[in-house]
């Protein structure tokens, strides 16, 4: 199934994964809405649009989102800071989780027919029980963002169960890429490995570095949630999107400092206060129902993403000088 | 441990568990302030407190208490309505969520060392995946007022292991007794059972009537939250209060039509629209954990309980004809 033709909403999306979105589906011929908050510090920037033409912005909330006229949503906003919303819980619950139940109050009033894509997190698992973790595995965040991101999913799909609308939501693990705000804080443990790469700054990994994580390559996400919005049977449930070849902390930070060719070292240092309280050890997720469901199963090697993450940002600057 | 002398508040003080706890705490020497936002439909009430002049009253959302002096919180209010969380869910979040969590922010700030019991519910669970459910059953709420109560109560449990603050969350099944507001809608099945056979009127239980439930008499609830705020080993922690006697909805309605001697019928009925997708068949809960770690198991029978219900508002025809 071909989006083109088809009026396509992004939430979030002159963020990360919102932009990269925006832009693949604006190929494939949609008529695409970005609907983009700027809230600062989450890493929403104008320039991640490429100046497209062909794809219209508008700035405001999710909450207030005009969505009468979507034959997709896909709803990639929020806030994604463990430690802002440690410090600003309040703000966090406003973000990720009031201004998602009055968005889907807006979707059930304004567009009962609409397909909407929600993004999770892995997050909403806490410390893995068991590996890989599975759809079934309890849910139990750690922080403020992760509870008010497990309501914000489960929100989503209640409206799908109880008033029938089309709504799936997708459990993403780390993902790395192009056009990820580089120069934030809080935006994860990735961007801060390549903006330290390209800088040639030495890089800083807590504790002993082992933690495992599943890295995902944007465009493999992208294909998802593309994949989640074509099938029928998407519709009221819950897909991780996962990689097949976890590594540790301190091994990704070697593979993007090779790639970067950085001669900067790898350390190891302690863990700042409060942070190893909201730690979870490792991490990969168990896709297996998206791949047998969605037929969808990521196509990026960890080693090719890098590079072609490194590439891009070579070519613009801005996203390491930015602020 | 005695209470008196402690300094001790009571937030939904006002209402049917809550004022049964803040009446038992005044009996045993402490200084009682009751929290209650009095909001309308929640079944808050001052003549639940039997004009004692010994319990202060402040009306105010616990989002807005003054938490500076309280030795123990027993942050007991909520709203608790199903039906009224899916046709204004955003109200819900405020009451359940939001609201709860700016109290955590005061506790934090305001009242580090005092201790918090927080009264959950079972709805957390949503669908059991096995009967009886202990506190490691996956947590999945089926309606909205399940998902802003289990955020927070995450809040909650949060707020301890990361802030240490002195929390623990108690997850209650159906509860009924003395206090309950009887003549709203939206609070369970259990108050409209009493009102209706103690008004002589049909009783009419939804689908087959083979649902299980086991339901708790509001003085062993009030028992549960002293215990907890009693033992050192609770905090952090979560713990099911149940009942060793699961009875189906149908058997309940008639225990409660024969202890009122009312003659009318207990009838079985359809579901209405839209109740039967947000029903979650038999329940009942493993106490075990309780047991084992504060000491508490249910003291009162289920015939006992009905009993002293029917008994209690016998004497006050007020609770059945107020609105």
């Amino acid at each position: 199934m071909s989006f083109a033709g088809s009026t396509c909403i992004v939430t979030g999306g002159l963020g990360f994964i919102g932009s990269n979105l925006a832009l693949r589906l604006a190929d494939e011929g949609a008529h695409v809405t970005v609907v983009d908050a700027l809230v600062p510090q989450h890493g929403g920037d104008r320039r991640n649009l490429d100046e497209r033409d062909d794809i219209q912005v508008v700035v405001c909330s999710i909450a207030d989102a005009d969505v009468r006229r979507a034959d997709f949503v896909f709803n990639v906003a929020g806030q994604v800071s463990h430690y802002e919303s440690m410090t600003d819980p309040l703000r966090d619950l406003e973000l990720n989780t009031r201004s998602q139940l009055a968005f889907l109050e807006n979707v059930r009033t304004q567009a009962p027919h609409a397909c909407v894509v929600h993004t999770s997190t892995r997050q909403v698992y806490g410390r893995p029980r068991y590996l890989p973790v599975d759809e079934d595995h309890p849910t139990a965040p750690v922080d403020v963002n992760g509870i008010d991101k497990l309501a914000g999913e489960q929100f989503h799909i209640l409206y799908s169960h109880v008033h029938g609308l089309r709504v799936s939501a997708l459990r993403l693990t780390n993902v790395y890429g192009p056009r990820q705000c580089l120069t934030k804080n809080g935006l994860g443990f990735l961007p801060v490995f390549f903006r330290r790469a390209l800088l040639g700054e030495p890089i800083s990994v807590y504790g002993d570095g082992r933690q495992l994580r599943d890295c995902l390559f944007v465009d493999d996400v992208v294909d998802g949630l593309l994949a989640a919005a074509r099938s029928p049977e998407a519709s009221g449930q819950i897909f991780n999107l996962g990689h097949p070849e976890p590594a540790s902390l301190y091994d990704i930070a070697h593979l993007v400092t090779a790639a970067a060719a950085s001669s900067a070292p790898v350390e190891l240092v302690g863990w700042p206060d409060g942070a190893a309280r909201i730690d979870i050890g490792s991490f990969h997720g168990d896709y297996t129902k998206a791949k047998r469901v969605l037929g969808w199963q990521p196509a990026t090697s960890m080693a090719d993403g890098v590079a072609r993450t490194v590439a891009f940002y070579r070519e613009r600057s801005w996203y390491l000088s930015s602020t």
